[in-house]
């Protein structure tokens, strides 16, 4: 007579609250009374048996689903978490936020105690994919969810995007507004991020035609604005020529891009008429900087919305196949490279 | 017996691990091979007994501790993380970032929640705080910390600040450098932040002697950019004279002060020659801007650091009595307010 029986998520759609509060409510855990209630009403109109209730106890559901990543900091992170809240929480389910730091092993470590049952799931933004940080996401006791490297060969769900291909979005930009002596702030090389836009900016300026004694690399320490800053001014001191000789910066992130803007004032360069800055992510800060950044878009709400939805997907059905979602760069153009050829 | 048994802590000593790590080890629960065995080596060596173990697995420490805030997308927060993290870290805790909205009712949801034990502790900054919201603390499972309103009365332990004295300081900073029609540009006045700094702001310009008819005051939704540069318009648009008859404007944060920048450079306005500009926090990316943003630090690091300190100290007696820790703010004067009188 199983199939008869009126599931929680009945008792909740009766009720009117989230699966979340009718779970609590029944199992007398961080409801109102009121609340209580209310769940007990629509589970006795059902006739929401106490079978079912010990059922759900076994599932030992916490309505939590981690975000991890290496630096809540970081504005385009808090747009993916604020998406896969948006898509979550009508679920009942609360987002928590843990920060890894930079390293895989952290990462990893992270990943392996969900073995302790604090979360059903957990959506992470790597900065660093190693063999360990693999194993331990297909070992995890809870589905868990990439946004990063696109990871469908190992059978993780993952969300990716294009970043090399973004950064070439700006470095043909760049190209077609006449500027020729191109500077490159990246981050580090060994994350994911850094490895692929050094390998869009290498190949994009081949493409483009820059000569190569007139491109200048600098890779800061890590992607805020303070090692931006720093690695600006390295960028800007040694153009072989002097400052004035670079017309144009490649920021691999809008952080980065912030610290440069704020270098080339230093020095006294305009922006953009001395050098045009571009920078990627699309952080809200960049659009009311002055000037105004030119970024790529990498649609982090997007690719929040995507990994939740993929994390809905597996909490109901942890044994299906893993998915993957892609989502493709954009360039938009704002003052910091808009003030015309020269 | 029981006094010449080695603790947990010293095997974590002997292991030269931290106390989180040693646990997972002895407990088998997401710790590496490698360190179940040094853990376990240094357990032997010390007669470390199998009741020690089953005392410390009654404990149920889980090692997290979670930091509560309205939006993790304020900067301010993003610092005050940091500092827990930093206080916390080398005692083996993990700091859970959980984002509440900004009612206090989903705040007192999350505190008794707390109930399921998922975290040793809570550290929570809310905008607003109620009766309901106290009497959770109050009866909370595992000790609150709260950093915002002084709550010893009710027995909570907290860090609070001044920063009604901190808008008190930048109003006469800004009537110091000439300035005499001064707008103020506040968050929701339901809230803490908000109520206090609309305290400040009255009593500041009562005792410099501004003019009632110089004085301007606009509320934005929230404390963030997009509220800042929306209530920033209204502001400017409905100062008597037109805009440019407003001289400076107060604003209750930074990001609402970045949000003014943004909308007195749409009216063609020079800041600070033709309005200053004063924010609240001093946030790194008001630092870079430009201007660079005078603001009133209100110490975020020092507040987070202390509040994770009196946690620890909870978190060893649960029993002891509430402290309460008060952190000044300090004027820092940059380039938005320092263009010389007009």
């Amino acid at each position: 007579m199983t199939s008869t029986r009126a599931t929680l998520q009945q008792v909740a759609e009766r009720a009117g609250v989230s699966l979340a509060s009718t779970s609590r409510a029944l199992h007398g855990t961080g409801a109102s009374k009121a609340m209580v209630e209310r769940v007990r009403a629509a589970a006795a109109e059902l006739g929401y048996s106490p079978d079912a209730v010990g059922r759900s106890l076994r599932m030992k559901k916490t309505f939590q689903i981690a975000f991890a990543v290496a630096d809540i900091g970081n504005p385009v992170y808090v747009e993916m978490m604020r998406a896969i809240h948006g898509v979550l929480a009508p679920h009942g389910y609360r987002v928590v936020v843990m920060t890894t730091g930079d390293t895989t092993g952290s990462t990893a470590d992270l990943v392996r105690s969900l073995n302790s049952g604090f979360v059903d799931g957990m959506v992470i933004s790597p900065l660093r994919t190693d063999d360990r940080l693999i194993q331990e996401i297909q070992q995890a006791a809870v589905p868990v969810v990439v946004i990063g490297r696109a990871l469908g060969d190992h059978g993780i769900s993952s969300v990716s995007t294009d970043s090399a291909g973004g950064i070439g979005a700006a470095v043909r930009h760049l190209h077609a507004i006449g500027r020729r002596r191109v500077g490159f702030l990246n981050g580090p090389l060994d994350t994911t991020p850094g490895e692929a836009r050094q390998r869009g900016f290498d190949a994009a300026v081949r493409a483009e035609g820059f000569a190569a004694e007139r491109i200048e690399v600098e890779i800061a320490g890590d992607f805020t604005v303070a090692a931006g800053l720093e690695a600006a001014r390295r960028l800007f001191a040694r153009a072989p020529d002097g400052a004035g000789q670079l017309d144009a910066v490649v920021a691999a992130n809008d952080l980065l891009a912030i610290g440069v803007i704020h270098a080339a004032r230093e020095l006294g360069l305009s922006v953009p008429q001395d050098v045009a800055v571009t920078g990627m992510d699309d952080i809200e800060i960049g659009r009311v900087f002055h000037p105004s950044l030119t970024s790529v878009s990498l649609g982090s709400t997007e690719r929040g919305r995507a990994a939740a939805q993929l994390m809905l997907r597996l909490t109901e059905d942890p044994g299906q196949q893993a998915q993957q979602v892609a989502v493709g760069p954009a360039l938009i153009v704002r003052k910091s490279t808009d003030g015309g050829a020269r």
